[in-house]
């Protein structure tokens, strides 16, 4: 494996000294770019994308040669996982993602089983290429769903409003769910670690619906199979440690929880203070965020008006990684990302001066 | 005006002791109840309905014939502020309001004005023909969106899944949304105050979309206004206080500030953990909640579990209003709700004995 040429981010994860505060951007190989659409249009469908390990690739390393940043992330999909257990992903245009069997009845839910890795096998290969194609420039991240999150999907058979058939199974026959929890646990254990072993050098949990529950039913039912997977996961590569990142969007009064797992650092939505949670999780764990989404489409003097508000926010010191507090918009300007990409660093500087 | 029968409402929103621990939800006149559905047919439309002052009292008495509540709330909309500013206020079947006028561009909002409030005489009317028609059964609460929240409708035109509008105004034109704001934060004041002068014995602020706001947005955009709101109202009628709650979806983080309000109570909705929250704003107000409304989807021992579960977190003594975290769904069964309100009179009682 090629050296690691910037290894800002590792380090800023794992509370080690750096020289700026590194910034990546999830869903930074999108749909906002260009050169992304092109790419998904050769590649046919968006799953198609996923599964093609050469346009996977691409996809990935687009950003960065538009922009100086610290991370790249396996571009897939959280529903790969899902689908390997044989519920038949699907997309329906401008409505999102589908399944052919979802699990809304216990004898859909009883044969559910941890798939073979083999049938993920398109993505550890997307992970190795993707890898092999930074060439040390800089380190790429795995990622996986959390069960809960996922869970969310195959029940409803797609994404939902109001996550009814979900919460009917959680209240009604809670032993279900968590049968399907139990399963999504062992399954994303597996995914992330064989991700690990194909050359990620950092994981990040998608807890992206845990704000919709209570806030009894996130320990029950979100929390307790995040603590399961984390403590599964295979923390070290290549000599070097692998930080585990779990982003829980809504998660923001739950954040004390959050950072008693082993992870090493949370990522925050846009509507937490960045100088309160760190408060709140003192030395335990970094944070990763959390710039509104929409703030891109400021302009340049607004842009650096928020980026320096959560620079100051956060503080001196390492243990920080800039990022959004959500995905890229699709509608984003890339100039916009380009000019907070650049801010983060020019303004970081001085937050790292020991 | 008829004597006040059961006072436990407003008693418990003031922390003053009551006998058990009152119950109304949010949207208990609507969808889910067939004569709601009937009393609609009748009208023609949604809107009609709310211009109805017969039909707006009879759909607000529906809910009280079925289940033993604490309180009934006017039926009306949130929008007919923003319609009265002239923005043309319709329903798109199965797509929700929408704005024929809505205000994009800087030409839209320099006339924007406090309506004369006149223009609102339909709903006074229905507050004072609920009043009467309730006759001191139980207390009527009267209902504003936040400035806010009625601003995100203003700006997008109808709904929006990520406020892209209003979040580019926000960001690219603060003053622009802040003339809108400053406006809406003054009508709603004055709609407010004659709602009460009509009859309302508690006002409760929906800020239905403060929690899509960054933290540093909220405080700018969100507080300061309901600040303005809450200080101009009258807070007293017929000898009696007038409580006013403010119900921030989302804003479980920021119940500290909120609570610094002049407000009696919180609405919380049900993310948010009731022990924790009490802590956090101690004496100073009165919370309302905070039963997920997807609970209404399970069984009775798993609804009893849950009203158990919110009646301890909240604890021993008065300040405690129980409602759900957000509106009812549409498609709940009568009967769970029937069956919630019974358990919250039932199982409180022990909670209230001193």
């Amino acid at each position: 494996m090629a050296v690691l040429h910037n290894d800002t981010f590792l380090r800023a994860l794992l509370k080690q000294p750096v020289d700026y505060t590194p910034v990546w951007l999830m869903r930074q190989a999108g749909r906002y770019l260009p050169e992304y659409r092109a790419t998904r249009a050769k590649a046919g469908s968006f799953l198609e994308l996923c599964h093609n390990t050469e346009l996977a690739t691409e996809v990935t390393l687009q950003p960065l040669e538009r922009f100086k940043l610290d991370a790249a992330i396996l571009f897939s999909d959280i529903l790969t996982v899902p689908d390997a257990m044989g519920l038949g992903l699907h997309f329906v245009e401008g409505e999102g993602p589908r399944f052919t069997h979802p699990l809304q009845h216990e004898q859909d839910i009883v044969h559910l089983q941890v798939p073979d890795m083999s049938r993920l096998r398109y993505v550890f290969d997307a992970v190795s290429s993707i890898r092999q194609a930074l060439n040390g420039r800089i380190p790429l991240i795995g990622f996986s769903g959390s069960p809960f999150t996922l869970a969310c999907y195959m029940v409803e058979g797609g994404g939902s409003r109001d996550f009814r058939l979900l919460k009917t199974m959680l209240y009604q026959r809670p032993q279900l769910l968590h049968k399907i929890l139990d399963i999504n646990a062992q399954t994303v254990t597996a995914y992330l670690n064989e991700q690990i072993a194909s050359g990620a050098q950092a994981v990040q949990i998608f807890d992206t619906w845990g704000g919709i529950l209570s806030d009894a039913a996130f320990q029950e039912f979100d929390l307790f199979y995040l603590r399961q997977v984390v403590s599964g996961l295979q923390r070290e590569a290549d000599g070097r440690q692998v930080p585990v990142i779990v982003f829980t969007k809504g998660g923001g009064q739950w954040l004390e929880q959050l950072a008693a797992l082993e992870v090493d650092a949370l990522g925050v939505d846009w509507t937490v203070n960045l100088q309160q949670a760190r408060q709140q999780v003192g030395q335990r764990v970094a944070l990763q965020g959390n710039l509104d989404p929409l703030a891109l489409f400021g302009n340049p003097e607004s842009i650096a008006c928020e980026v320096k508000r959560l620079l100051a926010g956060y503080g001196a010191g390492s243990g920080h990684v800039f990022n959004l507090g959500h995905g890229i918009n699709q509608f984003t300007d890339p100039e916009m990302v380009k000019y907070v990409v650049d801010e983060v660093h020019r303004l970081s500087v001085g937050y790292h001066q020991n």
